[in-house]
């Protein structure tokens, strides 16, 4: 019996043990999973270490750890862009419902060229299909569209739903950082309100958390409710130099983590800033498998030149990822 | 030893099911200790349970649980407003720096008279005493500031540091809330880099959950570092009708509860806002304390009217709080 005995005081030795371990959230470097071993992950875990750790000189407490994603080409692919694909589509909705307007613009030269055609023209007219697609309706009708179409819209080359695109390493590391206390922002030159329809369900990052581009809004009373209406006016462009003013405006601390991508260079300014404080760690994706994703560079290589020069750590999507994406 | 054995079992069993209750926070009616018993605290608890109770119709996750607080009047005295006393002590030590400029306004009128002289001033005046103080500056050179007087200026009636000046009671909700799963805000016409320097000490609201008023910022690059200037010109006044536009800028999800003030009617969009989505509560205090606080209705009584009409609860800070402030 008494071998009985101090078998079950050892049961009750060990949930005592375990259960205040259980209370604290689980982060472990086994979350990492889809994370070749290497330079990169090793660099990520290290940092990480050190903040979560009272004892190091890096520490800091938990409403201090703010790591700040990209959204296309960082979270998921960006070729096209989910919101260009979504906005095409609307339009060619909007197109069957007044078929008056399919010889004005933006609807002329998108309804008549596939969406790799968005490639070749400028800014204004991204802008265009923008306003004409998401702006002019109530704040509250577009998050259903945007659920459905992240659900069942296909991308042309990956032959997937957008809603399955999440790469996999990335939301391993949203999950990895807020187990150790981060809070895990988006902030990207895509629409606040399209990017969370989807942020939550794909990435775990809630819609307070979505830092983006805006349309003007106004409150709108009838029948004694009150609502909001979104016009087709641009207030912020959320890209490049302004991305860390809306991190300021948005959030109030300096990021300690900046995830951002190698394209358009629209990250540069937020990685920078992010790295003008210490500690802090800052990853740049390269689009450098066209095998499992696709391979793309920079044309002035900004973004690449600010790594080597700052200390930026590159993610190669060849060598560092084990998988892109969850069903592979 | 059979007895010995079930007593150990129960032990073993004690502690499986008391840890995972001690992993939950605890949220308790105790915390609003500082409320007397009545219908305002009954509305508070009763309205609390629904949401947080799986089984009610009410029920909502706890990323939806989203409570907005106004800050002046609301979570603090707002006679003199905190910050235009702040602003007032900072233009009379810009003026020693540079005495040429107190022949001009907003230095003239500031100087040459006390703070309650501001209660007789327009917006417009009020505006330019916000510029000339809190803008043209380095975002980083506010902080300091705002921390040193709101640990060391007293209130001009009350005689404590504004620092000191939290309600109790409110404080006690905040807590209160977040320990059943709610994410608190504020939500002011103050100035977001201004509130964001005590919100935390003050209330428990981190600086990323402060939502107000914004002058104009841009990125600025100095010896490869990056920060942020403000500049002397007004992005955002949050007040009134953007209030509901700006929660949505920063939050995205509808209010569960939202809490204002009598005073200027500037909680009433908000509130409204709030009430137009149900379910949700909608909390207004009604200063009506001249021995404590102060006593003061508003002109129009808009905010009043609005809660009859809208069923919004109004807390009377004499006959609801048994205390005011912490130290009584």
């Amino acid at each position: 019996m008494t071998q009985r005995r101090s078998c079950i005081l050892f049961v009750v030795l060990f949930l005592l043990l375990a259960f205040p371990t259980a209370c604290l959230a689980k982060s472990s470097v086994a979350q990492l999973s889809s994370w070749n071993e290497g330079a990169v992950k090793q660099a990520v875990v290290e940092f990480v270490a050190q903040i979560v750790d009272p004892q190091s000189p890096s520490y800091l407490p938990p409403h201090m750890r703010i790591a700040v994603f990209d959204n296309d080409g960082t979270l998921l692919p960006e070729k096209p862009y989910v919101q260009m694909d979504f906005a095409t589509r609307r339009l060619r909705d909007m197109a069957k419902a007044a078929p008056e307007r399919m010889a004005e613009e933006p609807y002329k030269t998108t309804l008549n060229n596939d969406i790799s055609h968005l490639e070749k023209v400028g800014g204004a007219f991204l802008l265009q299909l923008l306003l004409t697609t998401h702006g002019d309706m109530a704040k509250d009708d577009l998050m259903p569209l945007v659920k459905e179409f992240m659900g069942t819209a296909k991308h042309p080359l990956l032959g997937k739903p957008y809603g399955k695109l999440a790469y996999k390493p990335m939301r391993e590391l949203v999950s990895y950082l807020q187990d150790n206390g981060f809070t895990t922002y988006i902030c990207t030159g895509g629409m606040t309100d399209f990017v969370r329809g989807y942020s939550m369900e794909m990435f775990g990052i809630p819609p307070q958390n979505v830092i983006g581009t805006t349309f003007r809004t106004e409150l709108m009373e009838k029948d004694g409710r009150s609502s909001l209406w979104v016009k087709p006016e641009l207030n912020i462009y959320n890209d490049k130099k302004h991305k860390p003013v809306a991190i300021d405006l948005h959030i109030g601390l300096r990021p300690v983590i900046t995830v951002g991508n190698v394209y358009t260079g629209g990250d540069v300014a937020m990685l920078s800033y992010g790295a003008s404080y210490k500690p802090s760690l800052q990853l740049l994706l390269h689009h450098d498998d066209a095998k499992r994703e696709l391979a793309y560079d920079e044309a002035n290589n900004a973004s690449l030149n600010a790594a080597r020069e700052q200390g930026w750590v590159v993610i190669s999507m060849k060598k560092d990822w084990k998988k892109v994406f969850s069903e592979e």
